[in-house]
């Protein structure tokens, strides 16, 4: 596997651009653009929350049409532009005609997201000039683009591989509303290698299911959650499982950088359940304690109140037998089999209450739940719950 | 219906008694006694979490075995008895061998409960030292009673029913872990009223579907909820529909009770859901909104963010259609048709922000959300979260 590097090259044929467009009023970048100089091949995954952002519902509807042909992504931050009926739809579209009209391309070319609060219309005089921009400002510097999506995100996210005949290069962003299927989560990937459609789609499905829809900061789902990939094929094709692996790793990076920002997280938490029938099964009761307010609160106290994720286990709704379980933590991240055991057969376990408060203090936390009923096993990461957590979202349309 | 009173008078047979055990170390009281002169038919609903504690597995036990002699309850707080495995279990019976020595009855017409940290064994010197002095202090105090079953509770919870020919008490405790199918929630209800079995069961258990059941304050579930009904049966044979109505408001008000008084709430929130298929659809929108951290952190923040509200009915796992819903908010606790209209055919109504920030103020908030396709419906009562919720939370082993 290639290693993911923190900072994005190039990628052959795409540039790139994040611009103040006036969305954001402290004067901040708020407006990205990507675009290719050749059509791409492009695959996505979207929210399953029924409630669906506009932009979300045109570029599921543009893709099925044409998913051999994509030229563009453009991107707003501060408006979701969800719960905006017709006329969110139409802005939609308004947006990708003013992206098409710039870059001299097709607005079926053109995809359009918007990430922000919900229940207002797009203030289309200044995505134009974002548009306009953007498009006079493509070139190389991802790091722009990357800033050019964030909202309560205090860091861009950004990812690059550079492999053995191709590269990939992914921005995300993240922060609040994360849950099990994605969030408030927007991530575009690119890369050269030659996709076909069919390949490209196998390959986000497979590691969106593995990375992005394996973070939790708050549980709750938006109506924004996007993914996008283009492949350009200005490479030759890849080999697709290195591909589909590199895809993976990269994605990881990113999914762990949104909970690592993710609103007022001060503690990484990995969550590793083993021992259940199913893998579905190991999946639900990792994500019952991932979004356990008791669970979140006590990590953020520094507290190794072990009962809190054993009844959290007990409800999740996967049969399970308290006698048969045993409970792990461990700093860092990992696969928590070497922690200290904190909870077996029923009862905890003599371990040291000092040695155990040393490790809630780590920055960085791995819980190993082995239920010791079957092969079924899950990873999820999420963080601890904070004030700050309940400040920034308390107040976050003011 | 008869008026629900907030202080007991006396139950015909009944004695409690509420002492400081030194459980607690602040000298609060920690220990409660109820006892009853004569046998007692009896009814128990239980946590459905796996995990249950060890007097929950004892309770469960007991009343299957014998629910018509059913003389006294002992309550201790500061140690849940759960995660203790075959100790605790003993421990269960050795509290209540103690009990029925004390008061000259059998150890099998005698219940204990728990409440507290999960996961170390009772004191037994001062279970036993709270069983003697609780036997000592039997009287008509209710107030000390409800006082020594408080954990995280501010205030003691107690509600009273003085009707036509029999009487109903019930003291609560709640606070945190409080979820739709209860929670840290133990409830203690006695009449006088002369009931078989299986009408104590079949009252208690639909009383508590439609009160306790309804009530969430952070999504958690503990190990160690239950509810009890205790019937002695020195009145007449009550009408069984009042009886079961009257049961139900006195248990409504305890249930309320517990949300206002849940850790860290400073908002009453009355969540109705309508127009859905089924009842139970509209119950699990109802509970998914009431769960979403950002809906309860918008609350404590007095936004009135009505597309976190529809964002959760959307991911809920209930096929809605957004453009079908209405969304109605309404100062106090009611029904909410005629509040204020925020969002209706997919997009916000043009109403006065002015006007929905002042109801957004208020200490008691209902939300009326119609889905529009169907005859279903389901309230749930729930609050805000808040800054004090995650430092209690964050801190409470400590």
């Amino acid at each position: 596997m290639t290693d993911v590097q923190t900072t994005i090259q190039t990628v052959n044929g795409f540039k790139v651009a994040g611009v103040h467009a006036g969305l954001k009023t402290d004067g901040a970048l708020d407006f990205a653009l990507i675009y290719s100089e050749t059509p791409c091949v492009a695959a996505g995954v979207f929210t399953t929350n029924l409630v669906k952002a506009a932009p979300v519902l045109v570029g599921m509807d543009k893709l099925a049409a044409n998913n051999t042909h994509i030229r563009a992504i453009a991107v707003n931050t501060r408006c979701a532009n969800a719960g905006t009926g017709r006329q969110g739809i139409d802005n939609a579209h308004q947006t990708a005609r003013w992206v098409a009209e710039r870059l001299g391309i097709s607005e079926y070319e053109v995809l359009v997201m918007s990430t922000g609060v919900i229940g207002t219309q797009l203030p289309m005089e200044k995505i134009k000039h974002g548009v306009a921009l953007a498009a006079d400002a493509l070139g190389d510097n991802w790091h722009l683009a990357a800033n050019g999506i964030m909202t309560t995100d205090t860091r861009a996210k950004q990812a690059f591989i550079d492999a053995d005949g191709y590269r990939i290069a992914g921005i995300a962003k993240g922060a609040g509303m994360i849950a099990p299927n994605m969030a408030t989560m927007l991530g575009f990937l690119v890369t050269d290698a030659a996709l076909t459609p069919e390949q490209a789609q196998a390959a986000l499905s497979s590691t969106a299911e593995r990375t992005f829809n394996r973070i939790v900061v708050d549980g709750d789902m938006s109506t924004n959650d996007s993914v996008f990939l283009l492949a350009n094929g200005t490479s030759a094709a890849p080999d697709l499982a290195t591909f589909t692996s590199d895809l993976g790793a990269l994605s990881r990076k990113l999914a762990q950088d949104i909970v690592r920002d993710g609103e007022g997280v001060t503690k990484f938490i990995t969550i590793n359940v083993t021992g259940t029938a199913t893998d579905a099964d190991a999946r639900q009761i990792a994500n019952t304690i991932a979004t356990s307010a008791l669970v979140k609160t006590a990590f953020y106290g520094e507290d190794a109140n072990w009962g809190r994720i054993i009844a959290a286990a007990g409800r999740s709704g996967v049969v399970v037998d308290p006698d048969q379980m045993r409970l792990r933590v461990q700093a860092g991240e990992n696969d928590g089999v070497d922690g200290l055991l904190l909870f077996a057969q029923g009862v905890p376990t003599g371990y040291d209450e000092a040695q155990a408060s040393a490790l809630m203090r780590e920055a960085s936390i791995s819980i190993a739940l082995d239920c010791g009923a079957g092969d079924g096993r899950a990873v999820v990461w999420t963080c601890d719950l904070s004030h700050d957590y309940v400040s920034i979202n308390g107040h976050y349309r003011s």
